[in-house]
């Protein structure tokens, strides 16, 4: 995390915008903690141009508890959502789905998993599902490193639901082709078991079934994400977070710098004549995590192990598709890609 | 909340045990992790005095989650679960409860609310469902200021869930009354949207329907409150409040404090001639939380109004009883308490 948001933190805890009471003691139904949430609110619209008609909610647990709040929201009894199967995270998604509503029927036009998980689907490669609930998507797909570099289309009229946890406002977002854009807090937004819930009204005024308080977003939305009390340190931190990623320039500065991290790594995987293998095809591959193996499992282990000596941590591949994994979330400068690309190199060179 | 434990956790947000990185930023798949997780199970488990059968979880989201949660794992389709009605968040899980399995019945076997919330049911008052699901109470209860001193009855081999949120560790627990205790996170333990779930492991084994992971308490028990990326922040923050706890002598310290800080507070009620009146019943009354009244609203908000200027805060009483309460959380040292009763004698003094 940014140290200015966390020197931030460190003096809210002891003494929140002067009232000498820090945020963890403040009660949620006091003006400090109006502003609190206001100014959270808002910064997530600016930084996200997020437009009138859709409501930013806050909401307790991580994605995985949205996976289940989605179908319950959206997806009646009897009914169709798609929900293409792009890796591990979407995989979760269309099983919570289908525990969470299991008299609907969760359809999956797209299984990447006969691909290994090489790409997103490309512009007809799946057959959407007419009168579908809504498609719920992953936008960037964490493990094999694929991204959707435009939004998946679903049947007409079809809502599109999408699971931006890893790359929330790393780019901006196209509104006219989302209906909601869900994060969990823990990549981008500081704190983890809190999710960002942004979501057009009319998706989310009827509840498709009777739900308890904490599970209808509709309840989220009337009771400013205050139905009882809500995650205030999660929600101060996110505020934090957005106004530091306001004053590094917003999304389209993000998305320009993961781009030219991304490019250092990606011209080397190119340029190495087959030293480095990516896992995803080259028209899907996502700028925030770029995964890739040597020739053999041995040569991988040397990389990772010579790379953490050289005190460049967590290259390991996530378990499903072992390898390596480089991860540049938006905090990470320009300098962490380089020193990557400079250790790559030169591990080539040794190696090749 | 003490100041050892925010100065920790100012610590904290930097460097966590010495590792260089923050609370906020370690991975909850990590053994620096493992240790805060460890430290928070074990140092409740002391506290507590939780039996090896009973599971300590940490799930997000607070107590109005955990209303809905409870008969979703616990109330089967067409059962019966009873729920005391002692006042607000008794008849919060009601409205949760029901919202959350339509399906089965919510008993009230005790309705408060006939009685103005003054008292709990004494033995014999209410008639348990036999073969409910489980009963459910809440011990202590903030507005009207009342506390069930023994837990109520269920009918036999019924189990017992109690809402503990508002005193948790304020007294021992007596185990051997009860199924499960919750409460939510703000009150005692830190960070608001969190709660601390101890449940007995054969309670909660088998859900008694289809659930999504984040929603059973059972996939918390086996995955060690950690299925997704879990509240890394108030796990850890409740751990500090669960080590400053017994540092300052455990539950049965705070009973005898919050006993002596409430007598000090209940005396001058009952000498009072009738000048202050408790809303509770004597043999129900809260050393939590204490309600009264003056002889007219007036007065009530001239007493409020002349003790925060004598820096007395928040003893506005809560909008569904009216008058005065005041809150004397474990946190608060005697000297609250003694301040309070000076100007009650004061007040009294000149308006009586």
């Amino acid at each position: 995390m940014p140290l200015p948001v966390l020197m931030q933190l460190r003096e809210d805890l002891l003494d929140l915008k002067g009232t000498g009471i820090g945020i963890l003691e403040h009660s949620h139904r006091q003006p400090t903690y109006d502003r609190v949430l206001a100014e959270a609110v808002e910064s997530c619209r600016v930084l996200g141009e997020v437009p009138d008609d859709f409501e930013i909610l806050f909401v307790s647990g991580g994605a995985t508890n949205q996976m289940a709040l989605i179908p319950l929201n959206l997806l009646p009894d009897g009914g169709v959502a798609d929900y293409p199967d792009t890796e591990v995270w979407s995989a979760k998604a269309i099983v919570e789905g289908r525990d969470a509503v299991p008299s609907a029927t969760i359809a999956v036009p797209f299984e990447g998993k006969k691909f290994r998980y090489d790409h997103v689907p490309a512009v007809g490669e799946m057959t959407p599902t007419a009168g579908a609930a809504y498609m719920h998507y992953c936008s960037n797909n964490t493990v094999h490193g694929t991204r959707f570099h435009t939004p998946p289309i679903a049947a007409a009229g079809v809502p599109l639901v999408c699971d931006a946890s890893s790359e929330i406002f790393g780019r901006p977002i196209d509104w006219s082709k989302h209906a909601m854009v869900y994060a969990a807090a823990q990549k981008h937004l500081g704190v983890a078991a809190m999710s960002l819930v942004i979501a057009r009204r009319d998706l989310i005024r009827n509840p498709v079934r009777r739900l308890p308080s904490m599970f209808s977003y509709w309840s989220h939305a009337t009771l400013e994400s205050r139905i009882n009390t809500p995650p205030t340190f999660a929600i101060h931190t996110a505020g934090l977070m957005f106004r530091w990623m306001i004053s590094e320039g917003g999304a389209r500065e993000f998305e320009r710098r993961n781009d030219a991290k991304a490019a250092l790594i990606y011209e080397i995987i190119d340029g190495s004549g087959g030293f480095y293998r990516g896992l995803s095809r080259p028209e899907c591959r996502s700028p925030i995590n770029i995964s890739f193996r040597l020739q053999s499992e041995a040569l991988d282990k040397r990389f990772i192990d010579e790379a953490t000596r050289a005190e460049l941590d967590g290259l390991a591949g996530h378990r499903d598709a072992g390898g390596i994994r480089a991860s540049l979330y938006n905090a990470m400068p320009l300098e962490g890609a380089q020193a990557l690309a400079s250790f790559m190199r030169d591990f080539m060179r040794k190696n090749g």
